[in-house]
């Protein structure tokens, strides 16, 4: 990736960068579910310690971050200095080149938090506008930034969705009670591990996701809804996403009951009354490829399938078997893990059901606090790397 | 516990007591290892905004971190304020009363982080101050302070020691390799999952440990030292006590070679030839009762002996077993886990071997991360409270 190595004279303060640049990425925040497929892109119009603009990406009203905020500016983006999370695209899409906008507008600089993770534009869009004369920093708040759109820089790169697997864990390492355990409980709902704090997080997850993926035992286990209950607004919705090779999803599920063609379910032997029932419900049923003799669905297959569908953002939600499966395929991108503090002892539900002893290398782990959880981030796969 | 009200008019300002008070329990920190049984201590006298005295408590030199700073100032306590870690003690035992120091060396006012965890002797101190017309302020950096003394506030209340568990875990709740796997390894030394940091915050977990107990399978398996090294002064060794209801231990093993009267073998069975080799080579052994059959020593009777050794804080590194019946029965005051990025699976030796489901009343859990693991510290019992 090209970046710009920045030389302090050339700059204002690093300090201020930072700060008009964080007021950036909080727009860019508020694109999350509204930008996807596109990225979340925020920017602010800078001029004389004030802003004079600022706009987010929203796919629906197509303008481009850098165009919303120009809008607003008016005459006073020249001499401006344009902060975008994403370096401004130098191609005509849905829309012209942001790049000759900010040119157009006469801005007086330009600072980019990341560069395009697509390696075959990355650059472009700086280097056309500093062939205008105008300096671009790039590289301020990158990790932050880039961040926002690891979904879409491992989409745009693989045609893959960027796979997070989240779970709720108890301190040694269990997602539920032992089997026949809190029978009463399992019918009504399942057992929360984590507290208020945690699921709310959750909820911010599942809003930053396109999909959502389980197998078809927590289906009918825990009798789940998977909707994003974020209260945020979303352009598209949540795909519910089941693995569910025999097709034995309940009709009178939660699952089913509110289905408006955001459930997909995927098999590998077609059952053709089932299929039709399910379908009649407005449930989307494919069949792929299984293993183990056809018991398993392949969740690589899965997630091709998801990428093809333009899902950039795939949360699995699973439970011990779909878990182990996705690590030891290596199919997961990032762990979000929440450890709630309890011990549910040895005979409880692992986290990694069949999984043998595996190792992955982290390229950074980062905890929080939830109430009295902890949340444990870790990537396994970079996809800006 | 009687704690003042401090009123603001009363204080010169509360951001300049806490930075004075951090600096004694920076002192205080220093005499880890070297106050034990007595509680950790430190004192800075400040007068005119610079520290005129200052002292922490060791065992060995009798004076209480009071006297070392008075005696350090001498004429310049007069007017000064003495920021003490714990309430200065109003009895004589070894030495005078603290207390009454500094009334005669007439200091201006007293900040004091705790008040003594002992109920029978809290605030006589703090009253005998004031009663000399010396104002008495209680509760600057209380958590911190009480933090550097649970066991002795475990000690002095209850007879037992504060007993920590600590364990390395994988991110799935395992803390070694499938038995059978890695059998070369387990032969030179245990499977390591955590990193060089954390390895190293363990050392400073047995610097401030008197004793540090283990199972006898955990003594077999990995041939342990359990050892500090830290690298920092004790005045007492550790105490390395091994739970082996069938003296098991081997005359060869790393323990008994490194033995020098800091090894404590307690035994269900007593078995004469077997004590008599162990004990020729430094081991003390002592016969407890045990359950199942005598075939596990009784860990409740255990901590009421090393309590009556002047054992106040104990340190568990223990297996499975070890670690399942601490917790089911009730036996841990606090936890201290890192959690190594890593997964061994489901057929990996568990945290927690037999223990089935157990919740416990956290009061307060805090996260640190340490290279790439990340330590979760969580109290099951306040020993204060």
């Amino acid at each position: 990736m090209q970046e710009q190595v920045v030389s302090p004279p050339q700059r204002i303060s690093q300090a201020a960068d930072e700060r008009w640049m964080k007021q950036a990425l909080d727009l860019a925040r508020r694109s999350i579910g509204l930008a996807s497929p596109n990225p979340v892109v925020g920017c602010v119009l800078v001029k004389d310690d004030r802003v004079v603009g600022e706009g987010f990406h929203e796919y629906d009203r197509k303008d481009h971050a850098e165009i919303v905020a120009l809008k607003q500016a008016g005459e006073n983006a020249r001499g401006a200095t344009a902060y975008v999370t994403l370096e401004p695209c130098a191609h005509t899409g849905r829309t012209g080149p942001c790049a000759n906008a900010l040119i157009q507008a006469e801005v007086g600089r330009v600072v980019v938090a990341t560069g395009d993770p697509n390696p075959l534009v990355n650059g472009q869009g700086s280097e056309r506008i500093r062939n205008a004369g105008i300096p671009v920093d790039v590289g301020i708040c990158q990790n932050e930034a880039r961040e926002l759109n690891d979904g879409f820089a491992r989409h745009i790169r693989t045609g893959m969705p960027f796979v997070t697997l989240k779970a709720g864990v108890s301190l040694d390492g269990r997602i539920a009670p032992a089997p026949g355990k809190h029978a009463a409980d399992r019918v009504a709902a399942p057992v929360m591990l984590t507290g208020e704090e945690s699921r709310s997080d959750v909820q911010r997850l599942r809003h930053a996701s396109d999909a959502i993926i389980t197998g078809i035992n927590t289906a009918l286990n825990d009798n789940p809804q998977l909707t994003d209950r974020s209260g945020l607004p979303r352009r598209r919705p949540l795909l519910r996403v089941i693995l569910d090779s025999a097709l034995r999803l309940r009709l009178d599920s939660k699952l089913v009951r509110t289905a408006q063609d955001d459930l997909l379910v995927f098999c590998t032997t077609p059952k053709y009354e089932r299929q039709k029932a399910l379908e009649a419900l407005g449930v989307r049923i494919e069949v792929v490829h299984g293993w183990l003799g056809a018991s398993r669905v392949s969740m690589s297959q899965v997630l091709t399938r998801l990428g093809q569908l333009g899902i950039a953002n795939a949360l699995i939600e699973g439970g011990s078997q779909v878990n182990a499966v996705a690590l030891g395929q290596n199919l997961v991108d990032k762990l979000v893990l929440y450890y709630a503090p309890i011990f549910l002892g040895s005979t409880a539900v692992p986290l990694l059901g069949s999984l043998e002893e595996w190792k992955w290398p982290v390229t950074r782990t980062t905890v929080q606090q939830f109430g009295r959880d902890v949340r444990i981030e870790s990537y396994l796969r970079d996809p800006w790397a």
